[in-house]
């Protein structure tokens, strides 16, 4: 969490870090600033030290929140620099140096955040020319950011249940639209006689999300008959919701104002399950008890991914581990941590290193897919771990499969 | 426009160009891939030959919506590479080395699009590195993108012309919601009684425009009183929708799929405008009309700006140029550009160099703020200039300021 940066910037021989650009999808400039309402800023923090934010003077309030002492861009004289130099990209390189020069911080710099990539380079580039006592640096796989995100502190959680709380309903409200239609000749229609259609129910969702504070990005999976059978699909909008077919409804969205995530899926076959559906279904419930009965502090996260793997395929399902090529069965990994990012650790796969811990927020999501057959069944509850190691779900929407229509 | 691209590579001496990272917020990958759905990809260009386009197999269908030649990560060996030198990231330095190796790339070359920038670093780092025959670089400052999105071709405009429409419609729906409400006690109440707050309006507007496949990513300008005499101020989702009061209603949704934006602009009273908020209105769209009427091919954009300030000082009014501090009166330039991007060239300020050409679209906005007297003005169409330098509005919604209700 949070407070192992210092620890994790001091075994990395950073003399400090430094996180920047604009706030949008910047998770790590999010996290250091407490989700602030800022649109960019510059974050510096000396190991030991608590960080420090600079920011355009019009924004000092938003960044206030933040609870880090603010300071302006103005106060380092980044305008003259500006003026000094007629070039805002060379104002930018002394600015830095200004920081980092009055923060104290030598050595090894990180940098994180979200830039052009080519600016970057050139600005890092002349960074260490103006600066010799420097030196630029970035951590290209498992950051401290990576590691810190991993165990969430109490204002995380606090967060994450705010968005699982609003997730949930929103599922809710979803249901019962889709169940205020009647049934005409095996499919939902609206007033006018026109059939209810996946782009509908989407326009519905969205418009909830909205009201609660929430986005999906577009990017909410509800996917029905052979759709439901392609984990990545998001569905298609003039699909119409006919009785009989699995959907896979898989519901991550983000708080617009936190930037926490949540994550829940849930398949649901209007009017009846096919028998195969029902079966697949009752298989996938099956694992989804046993792994979270089984999650344990201290334990492997991979070993509930071979659980899940020997599980279904003892009961003849195709796997990701008995075909890595295979579009059938179990084609993913039980789970996945999340935070400001919707993927993060741990990971439930076979090749995570990962080990269960208290405070990490993670989600179990086995499923079972076979599109040629038109179906596919998947269920996700979002669990965090508490100091005493119990596991408990943020995710408490009804599980049934068969959802009464007409 | 995209056409361009060609000209302002070679006018730099680049090798070629390379944009890359998560398509989310990557205004240069949607640009290159004429927003095709992708999560992230890698585009290549030499100078005289097509772009192409290199994803994650997965994504192999949607890319090919790009038009561009598509050609995936695993060609290129991308998995082995990971492989063999067991690193996600040694594997990405090796995949862009034989990428750039195969189109025959050398030189400068040129990087942009969206990063972690320390990551950026060290990989620009290492592939100069691997790669000798490449010197990594990046455009701190102008880049060909923000010359090459001042002007549109045909695609962008029926693009933008889209968004427009729906922009516009999304405006009438929430003008209608609003007069949908009956007044009691000199403010706007819903039908429990309670009053209706810019928070209602905002959650209607968000529903109106995710259903026409907008989203404004919570920026929407709402701001009623002395909110809209600050233009940077949103609004405050409780302030309730009193009569007289000034409503700065500026909008700037972008398409989810496209990635482009509008924006417009329109100032409101309910019921009744005072004395002081008209004629600041009759001032505004005064110097809207003239501005819009002198808009000539060829002409540099900062006249206009200086045309808006002559007409407000000369009618007492700080502006920007007379005061440069003033939070009263004239507070910001003329307009913008706008595409993919919602502030790019040209720029209708003191301080632009852009000249008025065939092709842009930017956005005309006169305004006058006064927030200590509670009100703001702002009129805001966004116009694009045809082949001729017939200037014409994307912004046909009614201008009027008093709204009749009750």
């Amino acid at each position: 969490m949070k407070s192992d940066l210092d620890r994790l910037i001091q075994e990395r021989g950073f003399g400090g870090i430094v996180v920047m650009g604009e706030v949008e999808g910047n998770h790590a400039l999010r996290y250091m600033t407490n989700s602030a309402r800022i649109t960019h800023g510059i974050v510096v923090k000396k190991p030991g030290e608590q960080p420090v934010i600079i920011v355009n003077g019009m924004e000092r309030d938003e960044a206030a929140k933040s609870g880090l002492p603010v300071r302006t861009m103005a106060e380092f004289g980044y305008y003259e620099m500006i003026k000094e130099t007629g070039s805002p990209f060379e104002g930018q390189v002394r600015l830095l140096a200004k920081i980092l020069d009055e923060y104290g911080i030598k050595g090894q710099v990180s940098f994180y955040g979200v830039g052009d990539p080519g600016q970057s380079y050139v600005l890092l580039n002349r960074l260490a020319a103006e600066k010799p006592d420097i030196v630029p640096t970035g951590e290209p796989e498992t950051t401290i950011f990576d590691e810190a995100y991993e165990t969430k502190d109490d204002l995380e959680l606090e967060a994450m249940r705010s968005v699982a709380e609003r997730t949930n309903a929103a599922m809710g409200e979803t249901l019962g639209f889709i169940k205020s239609h009647r049934v005409e000749d095996g499919r939902l229609v609206k007033s006018d006689g026109s059939p209810l259609t996946v782009g509908d129910v989407k326009t519905f969702l969205r418009a909830r999300l909205n009201a609660a504070n929430l986005t999906d990005d577009g990017e909410t999976i509800f996917a029905i008959g052979r759709d439901a059978g392609v984990p990545h699909s998001r569905g298609e909008d003039p699909d119409v919701l006919e009785l009989g077919k699995s959907i896979v409804f898989d519901l991550f969205p983000r708080d617009m104002t936190t930037g926490y995530y949540h994550d829940m899926t849930r398949t649901w076959c209007l009017g009846y399950a096919p028998d195969e559906v029902q079966r697949a279904y009752d298989e996938v419930m099956h694992i989804f008890n046993n792994a979270m009965e089984a999650l344990k502090v201290g334990e492997a996260c991979s070993v509930y991914q071979e659980m899940t793997c020997d599980f279904f395929e003892e009961r003849g399902h195709p796997t990701i581990r008995s075909n890595p090529a295979t579009n059938d069965g179990y084609v993913h990994s039980l789970g996945h941590g999340l935070g400001l990012q919707i993927h993060a650790r741990p990971r439930l796969s076979s090749i995570s290193t990962d080990v269960i811990k208290p405070r990490q927020v993670f989600s179990v999501e086995p499923g079972l897919y076979y599109p040629e057959r038109g179906f596919g069944v998947r269920i996700e509850d979002t669990v965090y771990v508490d100091d005493d190691g119990e596991i408990h779900s943020l995710t408490p929407f009804p599980k049934d499969l068969v959802i009464e229509v007409g």
